[in-house]
Order: C-alpha cells, then sequence, then structure tokens
C-alpha cells in the first residue's frame, strides 16, 4: 500500500555533508521505498492521482525523519532489565546475570526480544543490532513485528559449538524472510573468545557474507588482559586475526590509542558507541570526537537493559553530545545535528546500507520512516527543530513509525501486540527463571 | 476535597536513612495534606466511610511516590529554548540570550513561565525554585497553574535598584496567595554583583525571612575572577560576606575545593547539582559524591531550557547518578534511590520544608504526590521498581499530579491551560522579540 505523509515538517538528514534545511512538504512511500520527497502540492497531488486508495496521513505540527538506528544492543535482556543495579561488575556478572541466563530458555529469549523490540519500535528505532543467545529463535520475532534488524549469534570459548550451527540456522531462517533480518557472527570479545575461535567466526561470516561484531575495548580490564596475553591493544589483536574490516561493528571502543583509532578508521569499522552504558557501568569516556575526526564511522548504541537501563535511542544520541561536550571541555563538540546523523545515516551505514539508501529521508531510499509530534510543550517553540529534537525529544513524542513501508505504530499504538499480555508472560517467565536458581 | 489513591505501589522515601520498602496500598489526601498512608484494606475503607464525596483514584499498576523538586531553572527561558546551542559560552551571551531577553516584557516572562510550569508539571515536578526577572509577575502564573515555587528575584549590579523592590512587590503578592508561592532573593553571581550588592541582597533576605539564591562555582572562568578580584574562592568570598546559610541555595558548585565543601556543609547551604546544564555547557563535573560524603544538602535541578533544554527532572536525575559514576570511576556512586533521594527530599528541604513536611509519603506531609503508570515497556519486568523509575522513568509516563491536594494533571492532561493557544502565544512572542532586535 502506497502512503502519504503530507504536511509534515521534514527533516532529510544527509549521509555527509552539510546540514540540509528542513522543508514543509510531502513524503510519498510506494512499496518499501520513499517514492516521492517534495515541497511542491501540486507533485504530492500528483502522487496522490497515482497511487488510487493511498493512505494520506495528515503529519501538520509534526516532524517526518528517519527511524533510529541502535546499533549495539541485548534487546532480549529486558527480562533482567534492572535486575541487578549498583554494584560492581564482578558481582554483577557472577551473582546475577549469569546465574540468570543460565535457566533461560529460546522461548524466553524470544519473549524478552519481543519486549526489547515493542520498547524500540514505540520509541522510534526502526533498525537495531543484536548479539545475544538463541537468535534463531528470535528471527521469527523480528520478521512478526516488522522491525529492521541485524542479529548477532554471541558465543565464547565455551560455547561456540553449539552457537556457529545455530547461526547458520538463522541464516536459513532469514533467507527465508522478507529481508529486513538479517544474521551476523558475534563473538564476545577479544578476551573471552581465543584468537582461534575468533578466527573460526570471520570464517563463517565471510562464507555466508555476514557482518561480524564484537566488544572492543570496553573496559581497562579488557585492555590489560588483552596486552598480558597478546602483547597487544584488542583492535591490534583482531586486526592482526584479520577480524576488522567495513562489515565489522565493534561495541564501545572506549580504550583505545590514536594508533588504534587510525586502524578503525582505515578498515571502516563501524564503532557503536554506548555512552549511558559507559557511564552507569564507569567504563571510562570514548574519543568519539577523536573517532570522527580520524574519519571512523561513529553510530550509537543502547546496549542491553541491565547496564542502561532501556532502549532510548533518543536519550542515547543525547547523552553522547552530552558526555563528548563535558569529556572535550567544548561545547561546541558533537553538535546537535552530527549527534542525529550518528542515530540515523551513520547508523544505517552500519546496518550495510549503501549511502543514501536508509537512514536518510530520498527517494528510492528504504522507507523506514518516524513521525514526531512537535506539539508538546517540551518542544516548544521551534526556533530549530534539530535541537529541539536531539536535546529534547522523547521516545514518547514518536507517534507513527514505518519500516520498509509498513506502518508498525501508529498513534503510539503497536501492530499486533497485546501489551498487558505481553507483560504477564514477561513477569510469569521473570519468576520461573529465579525461583529455578 | 479529599482523594484516596487505592491500589497503588507506594514508594514513600524517607528525608535520612536507609532505603524503605514500596508496599501495595492506599494513600489518602484531605485538605492539602497527606491523611492516611496504609497497606491496610481496613484502614482505606474507614478513609472512604469518613469522607463521603471523596474522589478515589485506583493505581493498580501504578506507582505513587512524592513529587519531584526541581532546585534550579530559569523557567521562562522556554522561550529560548534551543534558540543558540552548540557555540561558545560568550557568543551564546552576546550574540544570542542578552539581545533576546532585552526585548521581553514582564508578559513575555510570564508566557515563558507559563510554558515552563505547563512543562514541569506534565513531567512530575511538584516543586521548582527559579531564578528570573519580572518574578512579581509570575507569582499570579504560579498561583494559577496549581504548582509550588520559590521565586528567585534575580539581580546584577546593573539593575538591583529596579529589582529590590520588585522583590518587595512580589512578597506581598505572594503573602495574599496560597502560600505555595514563595519568594526569593537572588543576585546573579559572586563574580557579576558587587560584594555590597550582594550583602544588600542578604539584608533584604533577612528583613523578609526569605531565602537567597546565587549561581556559586559554575565554571572556572568564574572561579579565575573571583580569585582575582577578591583572592578567594566562590565560596570563601559568600561565606565571609555572610551569605551562606540554611536558607541559602548555590546553583551548580562544580569548581569547589575540599575546605569549599566542607564550608558549604557546615553552613547546611542547598547545592543544587544541574548535570545536563554542566555537561553541555563543558563547566565541568560537579563533586556530588564528596559533597554528600561532607553531609552538604545535594539537590538536583535541571538549569533553563537554553543550557539543557529541558525541564525534565527524570532525565536530570538518571544522569545525575550516570555522571558520578561515570566521573568517579565506581559503578556503585549515587546509586538510584540516592538519586531519587536528591529529587525529593532533599529538594524539598531546600524548599525550606522540615524533615518529612515535604518531598516524601507520610501522614501529614503536605500533599504533592504524582501517579506513574508503571505498564510501560521501558518499565517491565518490574525487578526492583526504584531502578526502573531512576534508570528507565519518563516525564512522559506520569499520569496525574497532585500538588497541596489539588489534582493539577490528570491522565496528561493539565487542568486550565489551552495547550496549542499557548504555543501560538508563545510563537508570537519569539517573532516579535526576535523582530525587534
Amino acid at each position: 500500500m502506497a502512503i502519504l505523509f503530507s504536511n509534515a515538517t521534514v527533516l532529510p538528514m544527509t549521509a555527509s555533508g552539510d546540514e540540509p534545511r528542513t522543508f514543509t512538504g510531502a513524503v510519498g512511500i510506494d512499496g518499501d521505498r520513499i517514492a516521492l520527497v517534495t515541497a511542491s502540492e501540486t507533485d504530492a497531488a500528483a502522487f496522490r492521482a497515482a497511487h488510487p486508495g493511498l493512505r494520506v496521513i495528515d503529519c501538520r505540527g509534526k516532524l517526518l525523519m528517519p527511524g533510529l538506528v541502535n546499533t549495539h544492543c541485548h534487546a532480549a535482556m529486558t527480562l533482567q532489565r534492572s535486575y541487578a543495579d549498583d554494584i560492581s561488575l564482578m558481582a554483577w556478572l557472577h551473582d546475577y546475570i549469569w546465574p540468570f541466563e543460565a535457566h533461560q530458555t529460546p522461548d524466553d529469549v524470544a519473549l524478552g526480544m519481543t519486549l526489547g523490540i515493542v520498547e524500540m519500535l514505540l520509541g522510534g528505532v526502526t533498525s537495531f543490532v543484536d548479539m545475544y543467545y538463541f537468535e534463531n529463535r528470535c528471527v521469527e520475532v523480528a520478521e512478526r513485528l516488522g522491525i529492521r534488524a541485524l542479529l548477532g549469534c554471541n558465543y565464547f570459548d565455551t560455547n561456540i559449538d553449539e552457537v556457529l550451527p545455530q547461526a547458520e540456522e538463522a541464516v536459513r531462517l532469514a533467507a527465508a524472510g522478507s529481508g529486513r533480518v538479517r544474521i551476523a557472527v558475534a563473538p564476545h570479545s577479544p578476551y573471552t573468545v581465543s584468537p582461534e575461535n575468533l578466527v573460526r567466526g570471520k570464517e563463517l561470516a565471510d562464507k555466508h557474507g555476514l557482518h561480524l561484531m564484537t566488544h572492543i575495548s570496553e573496559t581497562q580490564d579488557e585492555v590489560r588482559i588483552v596486552r598480558e596475553k597478546y602483547g597487544r591493544t584488542s583492535v591490534e589483536h583482531l586486526d592482526r586475526l584479520g577480524l576488522l574490516g567495513p562489515k565489522t561493528i565493534g561495541a564501545h571502543c572506549v580504550h583505545v590509542t590514536d594508533s588504534d583509532i587510525a586502524t578503525l578508521a582505515a578498515r571502516g569499522v563501524t564503532v557503536s558507541h554506548n555512552p549511558q552504558s559507559n557511564m552507569k557501568i564507569s567504563s571510562g569516556v570514548a574519543p568519539v570526537e577523536k573517532l570522527r575526526a580520524a574519519g571512523a564511522l561513529v553510530t550509537i548504541g543502547t546496549d542491553g537493559t541491565c547496564s542502561n537501563n532501556d532502549l532510548d535511542m533518543f536519550e542515547e544520541l543525547r547523552t553522547a553530545a552530552f558526555l563528548q561536550k563535558s569529556a572535550t571541555g567544548d561545547p561546541v563538540a558533537l553538535p546537535a545535528y552530527e549527534a542525529l546523523r550518528l542515530a540515523t545515516a551513520n547508523g544505517a551505514r552500519a546496518m550495510g546500507c549503501a549511502d543514501g539508501g536508509l537512514g536518510v529521508i530520498r527517494e528510492g531510499a528504504l522507507a523506514d520512516v518516524i513521525v514526531v509530534d512537535l506539539q508538546k510543550p517540551h518542544l516548544q517553540p521551534v526556533h530549530n527543530v534539530v535541537s529541539n529534537v536531539v536535546y529534547c525529544g522523547k521516545a514518547s513524542d514518536v507517534e507513527t513509525v514505518v519500516v520498509g513501508g509498513r506502518i508498525v505504530v501508529e498513534n503510539r499504538r503497536i501492530e499486533g501486540v497485546d501489551l498487558p499480555e505481553l507483560y504477564r508472560g514477561v513477569a510469569g517467565a521473570v519468576a520461573r527463571i529465579k525461583a529455578a536458581q
């Protein structure tokens, strides 16, 4: 079905170059693509005439912009949201997270994934990159809910022989689907996976043309361990093993040297910056401005709901801007438009979509767009709509969400999900898992 | 009218000591006070029987907690929200803020104040401390909208002779009102107001028993200027002039020495910590954990919408927790409950309400409470309701707001305000002011 968003304030975003001007106009969608972007009422009328039965959504007083792209999360960990906060990392893992995960079934993970995707869609996230267990079970969840996803099958040395076959099964399942869901191989990190097993993952990724993702230089402890074991930084270690390339997504990249930064940029690695997680777990501050200056592809991720504790990309991209200004001492660092670019056009490149094919509003791009209601006290007046969205926009201001031309959220209602039933299911699973420990 | 909130998850908060357990129960309000806090259905039934015609609000699946207290803002600056971002401080002041303010009338300020209060009430802020011009004009606004306010009449050396008489007028206006609105004297800062004029403000405050508020050690530049002029830190300078005491609110306190911290604690000064503003303007990181350890009264403020850019206390208290964890390198720093205490019970003490009289849910306390809807994807499951509220709660989750026993927001609708008309008025004022420059 074709859709016409009329009378909208359109924020097109760009993959590179200057900030484009917003304009009042119409955006038409045909199939899974944006077919019209215009300020002309005549063009909009012609689009209507050419698409009988099209759906018209009046966006007067509303902003139409690309959907947000969350490039690192563990969406199914919604089951553990706020399960263990304000404690040290080791106590957190040993006493809470791992015992909980030991009792999770694939169905539990699918339930947690459902809750996570629902939260993201309602908050204007149209694409996400995930990294967790049982992603083969989650292909169906992402397909059903309509989000665009890159699902990374996470493994350690201890479970690689279970996970790699699951990844291959997931590849088959995804290939039979809409094309919106794709699979990636996700060794946990250079300090928890042996060089041999890192390479095994890379070989599987290459065999199927998949992305590879891993945590890179998240904490000082990681960097110390990798240096003690291999005599190199995490980036040097991964690069030497051939794991870094334009289909690699590195989460965090907090403790990276200038040389590491140059390597990440030269290899075309996607950096997923997760500022709220880095702050909450006291990991440090990623050198985003240095990475950007070096030409690295910087994007934004929320990380999991154990360390954030939500999947709110509006807060995340705002925190990214605030944190760079604070850490660099420069109030001009990571300005509003650039922060938003990290979370839209750059995130789309991380998902493997060439410039202009996603994360922007342009004719021919995939139709992943959101409508933000500007008629809220915290978004008035409108001196600068980009500043308002970046510094004041809330997940709850998102009214309508379209992914690949399909309306998945309208008037803040998510299609095909009974929320009270979902909450009951989640509560039941959580109670069972906690009782089993 | 009496109100009974039934079947609520109640988070009472405490002014000091350990975290109390939440419980399921009822809270009754009679007049402007909390008259019943109980887990007993029998007690709730007795309250109903004793108050014929009372309003019953069913809070099943919802959280009842104290309203948030914003201890530093410039609410009328909503008119300049996102007017000038991502530029240096001096360009910001000279090229944007001051020329804009030069053309603001008292009615413009009242309009900006209206928008700011509406935003705060909808976000669960029941009390705020303000600092701006024409506060005499704003007494009526705060009275009408029903929020609890401490309005600080801001002056520089250049306008003290206009502002102090306005402050006295504001005191008379407030005295004729409900008692919810009170006036304070607000010299801008120790670097922009002479010692003589700081003392004149203090004398006026003492004469009427008012609070005094000022910016303290916000930036390194301020500290340098004060040291060059007076050979002391800002705190030493203010203390020597007799300005520091339990009725003093100091905004920011970023660049304070250990000795300054001891002085702030010893004098009982309220510190208003404004983390998002400090980050966005690159002011530095306030030593909140040191201030708390020294026994200082730390509270949370949003600062104005030129430097935040909203008045969202949920985000602000969350950022406070994240920033302390990040800056101290300790993930246990400023845990969730303590962050929430800064924004409720501590803020209430800053407003001049003795322990237990405000900012907590206790029989006899002023009835400033909010209802938070927990049936949202980002607030499920509920392992720990405090963590969920602090790390995931949004202004938009606030459903109902009561100030002094009066329902001012219900089902996210604010009483007595036509929002579209307000936005049109604001847009008109802004257009006129910009055209006049």
